[in-house]
């Protein structure tokens, strides 16, 4: 059995890239019209420079069951052509009792993902039906990238280390549930303090970094910020910045264009640290 | 147009019933195996006694397609058998930006229910997607009926009214975003405390709560407290109690006279109170 932290480095390394592709399909904007097809598209195009895929549910749920098909194929068609990549289910489900269990059942068994987002909301009742198994693994949503994620999780909480932001009395809980190494952290690259603080607070547990590329999140301060201290276990996901680089018939080639940039960006960034790959 | 408070009131006029009945399917508790089927019979032998079902979406996704299929059906079903009813979708979703609009399309326009319940951890921004339409109605996660539900919603938050708990503060922010007239709360019968807090905060909201019979919560201090001053607006929702009374092929029956025995003590509890219908 290999811990779901470790399964995640060992993407990173098989590929040399803290890159994750999101995958949210959108009618408006794709040049193909099967979302499938699109998909498999930018996995062909992008498999050796990625170390995950995250699909974010809400896209293909928007499409109805045609939709949610082609979110399980897509995930299939990675776990086949891309077996070393982590996918990512962006679902940001939680419920408790047997809710929660039938979300994580959906999660593991019916869609495929390797790992999901998590709303802890519930507490470590919500959250513990996803990490029963140490190979499967959550990245629980702790710091958004948009503004009013302050409105709740930057209000300052009571707590017996005295008064804390509330996204960091949550990602202590997570360094606590995060027993079997399954357990990571979502915090927006738009907010770098945030994410130097999570980062300290929980320094071996991955961290999922949406926000680079259309929402404005720096990528440098992302590599130095969200990683462990060798460089390692952050993944910077990006979505539209990469899979609608382009419009046209050659969006997979414009895809692997701006994933590669962005693979080669995080690189240099962490050689300058003296983190590079071996 | 009818403000989704509005229809709620209705809803619960035309039947004189506060009872909601979640349907929650679980093959190893289902008499019969499809699970459309199960809830139609569901539905006829209770349709005239309840304001709301309520799908619980983790239950048909656990299911796969078929069992979103299912949802879905059951629905359309509703909407056309009892068209009085209010379907509540617990769904518990909850993003931002074109991820949290995809949520509220999915809820609203591709699986049709009337109001879904809402985890707002994102703020505003995470609610607001769902509330743009005010004949569409949100049921936003306040206090969870679980112990666990302690470990974020009872923190002592600070705020410019002094120190309060976390599911208070985000009850008042509820109804800041009321301006509509379709935000209520989700507050698990469990912890009566709690939903008198959440009523004084929000005297005027409807509140959905769950946690009555199969998880113990008391049925009568979920109506003299979760009630607005009319006796009215509170969502008073069993599914196992009601669902599974029985395993046999009497369970439509016995599914029956528990949501009939559940809304007589209600309207009992309204009239010893002086709040009975008319």
């Amino acid at each position: 059995m290999v811990q779901f932290s470790t399964r995640l480095e060992q993407a990173s390394e098989a590929t040399q890239s803290l890159v994750c592709v999101g995958l949210d399909p959108d009618a408006s904007r794709m040049p193909v019209d099967d979302v499938f097809e699109f998909n498999r598209a930018i996995v062909d195009a992008t498999k050796d420079l990625v170390c995950a895929y995250k699909p974010n549910a809400a896209f293909y749920e928007a499409l109805g069951l045609p939709g949610l098909d082609a979110m399980a194929r897509t995930v299939a068609y990675i776990h086949e052509t891309a077996p070393q990549a982590v996918v990512i289910g962006d679902v940001k489900r939680g419920d408790i009792g047997p809710s929660g269990q039938s979300y994580a059942k959906a999660s593991f068994e019916v869609w495929g993902f390797d790992a999901v987002t998590v709303n802890a909301w519930g507490g470590l009742d919500s959250v513990e039906p996803f990490i029963s198994d140490g190979e499967l693994g959550i990245f629980v949503w702790c710091r958004g990238s948009n503004p009013g994620s302050a409105d709740i999780q930057d209000l300052m909480v009571d707590t017996p280390q005295g008064k804390i932001p509330l996204y960091q009395h949550l990602a202590g809980s997570c360094r606590e549930w995060n027993t079997a190494q399954n357990v990571g952290l979502v915090v927006g690259a738009t907010y770098p303090d945030q994410l130097e603080a999570v980062r300290n607070i929980c320094p071996d547990m991955p961290i999922l970094i949406p926000g680079v590329g259309a929402q404005g999140g720096d990528l440098e301060s992302a590599v130095r910020l969200g990683t462990d201290n060798r460089g390692r276990l952050a993944v910077i996901s990006s979505s539209r910045g990469i899979i609608y680089a382009s419009s046209g018939r050659d969006f997979a080639e414009r895809a692997r264009a701006e994933a590669a940039a962005m693979r080669l960006k995080i690189n240099e960034t962490l050689t300058i640290e003296g983190l590079g790959w071996p």
